[in-house]
């Protein structure tokens, strides 16, 4: 293999991601088909089946049926492996892009000089994919570990039921998938902090992204040489936890279905948590179906902005929302630059974080249209679903398994495009914009 | 008066037309406080008072009590001369910076020329002005003349009274204002095309903008010679108003409340009606609280994006979205420039108007969820009501009349903002623009 095919076949990212991620749906499909798969010994439904397997491989977390009870031991399995394979893919291949985009992760003068020849390697490739790979199984390692203690531990669990649990929401947590094999999610283990934060930080580093975690674990004494990608992420993801943490404590303090059961630590341990989901894992301690609707609506705002850019969060990203408010308050201050802590903000940048949110939007209101005409639904949950779907949060106010086939149809579709779309539509953008265009030394800003 | 005095002053428009606007709202706040300005003869409270004269400066229309029964008509006509003051003022303010950033209106020579020296004289303002006033008040007399009629013979009013009801639905639809004085609104009229359309081209008209009409008078045959602003204006108008009358056919068609009630014609015309109206008129011949949600979030959608800029539409203005969606549409075929009908959009121009939208959607959010705290009502109808009042549309799905003061207040404030913000915001962005850059032969377009 030549050393310029690798860069060739990812000049049409769009292709390439769209081809691997359908291929494992299909594949998670036809094995979640199998009668093996479920409790009763039946085979699933097709859409049910899809969903599931969409749902896995987008790390998503959305679910028709109740994963524990629908699902055999065989049926979990499959899920964990959709969501490892799902959660390593979409992080190998966006660490991928970043490296041909920004040129950063140590490879960047390499990167400069072989930009012009166009010939990035396949050893590049690969070891950026092995990378990302001992990266995961090694957090995952540790997840697994804590939780599988506590599980032996505080709840009695035998030994390999125990393992078994630990293992499965290691890979769903660390991944942001947001599956749990208890039919209320998390819910009995709102006032424990062993397996809330465990999942909270597995959450927050997952979907942080490979880069900025790499760049804190090498670099976190001097946040002023971070990269424009890793301030704005930090920055922006404490910001919005913070805002989050407090809105669910303003809004739900007194709503005895939700946190107005807890004491007070316990409160703020579920508004911390909640206001960690939707970046975009999917978990749950409070009863969503429970929450005032203005608690959704914030909820809403955290989903579509996601996590961070090259890892497992969904959304348009942090970044790319970091990147609006750096435009807006440029513009409002009538400066013709935009300037990230002494770098200039390429103008491409700012036209892909524009039209990457814009179109998620456009995206988001035909969908939430279409699933009001096609069912009784409020806009509060029908929002919240659709958004839940395309930011890959698995959240849901409890409509899921209500909708009609052509709702989670639409779901199954909301998912993929929200997987690869923000991802493939940054890459495509920036990929073209890199070869028509060459000035440094602009500091480039992954989008999406 | 030296010529540079009013372009000094107008090089602060924020604290120009908020003063404007602020002595308005004042003034008929003190006039509607009246003993006289109600039927009961008792003054109405300082929030209902302060609401109307908002509701009616910013041509929004929206109610907290029920108009023809609240006040008498000593208050119907204080209403009446607030549309006018407000409609006028907005247009000629907004007029007058459309000749100061484009230069267009047949002023462009003279512009060019004086805006190296900043001396736009007080002659060419006036002059602005006058053109106008005459405009408006020879549409107002058309329109009134045309329901005079309409009142007189087809529904039998006594002369007085219908010459009363042409000029008030005259003057507060042309202005976009939407206030009835019926307390069901236009509801009585659902078939009647005479008073429809009328009222339909009435707000279309005076929702284009006065440099779009003025433009059209002059060059409707030709076009391909038309601005850019123009262009999209015109062709946006019409896809709003295409989509937003077949998605009321395709919701409403069989629900008995709404359009299932009428004949296949009487639908057409109910449905197109209901399109035009979110930009951003507010009368209704449907009733709002019986449609079906999927049509409250098309409301939503085109009370957002609003009308014309430079008229007395709200909103961010077709022409603001129209600019993103060729940003948007630029950025997807990888294209460096942005080119609209063979003039290439300045890259200043885009970020005014994504500045505007996301402040807008920023603005928008904020007051939902604060309202949605505020009241136990959902989002659906929370969503509508802060739009309606931000982009000055004023529909309603029935719950003004049931908020608490704060929640009046937020509205207040939501009316004002809509008014002025988009207008202000974009007049400063591009004055401060152009004093700092200078290139031509690009073409300038008006954001907000
Ligand atoms: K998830
Ligand atoms: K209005």
């Amino acid at each position: 293999m030549r050393g310029s095919t690798a860069l060739e076949r990812f000049q049409s990212p769009t292709q390439v991601i769209a081809t691997a991620f359908g291929l494992a749906v299909l594949a998670g499909t036809l094995l979640l088909r199998l009668p093996a798969a479920t409790t009763t010994g039946e085979s699933a439904g097709w859409v049910v089946a899809l969903f599931t397997a969409t749902s896995a491989v987008t790390v998503t977390g959305m679910a028709t049926v109740d994963t524990d009870g629908h699902w055999s031991v065989m049926g979990e399995i499959v899920i964990a492996a959709l969501i490892q394979v799902g959660g390593l893919g979409i992080m190998t291949l966006a660490t991928m892009f970043t490296v041909l985009v920004s040129g950063r992760l140590g490879l960047r003068a390499r990167m400069l000089a072989q930009a012009e020849s166009k010939a990035l390697g396949t050893a590049d490739m690969r070891r950026v994919a092995r990378k990302v790979l001992y990266f995961s199984l090694s957090c995952e390692a540790i997840i697994a570990v804590i939780l599988t203690l506590r599980f032996l531990i505080g709840y009695g669990e035998p030994p390999g039921k125990a393992i078994y649990l630990g293992v499965f929401h290691a890979i769903s947590s660390f991944n942001d998938a947001g599956f749990a094999l208890w039919s209320d999610g998390l819910m009995r283990f709102v006032g424990d902090p062993w397996i809330c934060l465990t999942i909270a930080v597995a959450v927050i580093v997952g979907g942080l992204g490979y880069p900025v975690v790499f760049e804190l674990f090498r670099a976190w004494r001097h946040p002023a040489k971070w990269t424009v990608l890793t301030k704005i992420t930090v920055w922006m993801t404490l910001a919005l936890l913070t805002v989050g943490t407090l809105a669910f404590l303003v809004a739900e303090w007194t709503n005895p279905r939700t946190l107005g059961a807890l004491d007070d630590p316990g409160k703020l341990l579920a508004a911390f948590f909640a206001s960690v989901m939707p970046r975009s894992a999917g978990f749950n301690t409070l009863d969503i179906s429970q929450m005032h609707p203005s608690s959704w609506l914030v909820t809403d705002v955290l989903m579509f902005i996601g996590g961070g850019s090259a890892g497992t969060a969904g959304g348009i990203k942090v970044t790319t929302f970091g990147l609006l408010a750096f435009v807006i308050w440029a513009e409002l201050r009538g400066e013709p630059r935009v300037n990230i802590g002494h770098r200039r903000l390429p103008e491409s940048a700012q036209r892909q974080a524009v039209a990457i949110s814009l179109m998620a939007v456009a995206f988001v209101a035909v969908s939430t249209y279409i699933l009001l005409v096609i069912t009784p639904h409020s806009l509060d949950r029908v929002l919240f679903e659709v958004i839940a779907a395309f930011g890959t949060a698995g959240l849901s106010t409890g409509i899921t398994s209500d909708l009609p086939p052509a709702g989670h149809l639409l779901l199954v579709l909301l998912m993929f495009v929200g997987r690869i779309g923000p991802l493939t539509l940054g890459s495509a953008l920036a990929l073209k914009e890199r070869s028509t265009r060459y000035e440094l030394p602009e500091e480039r800003v992954i989008v999406g």
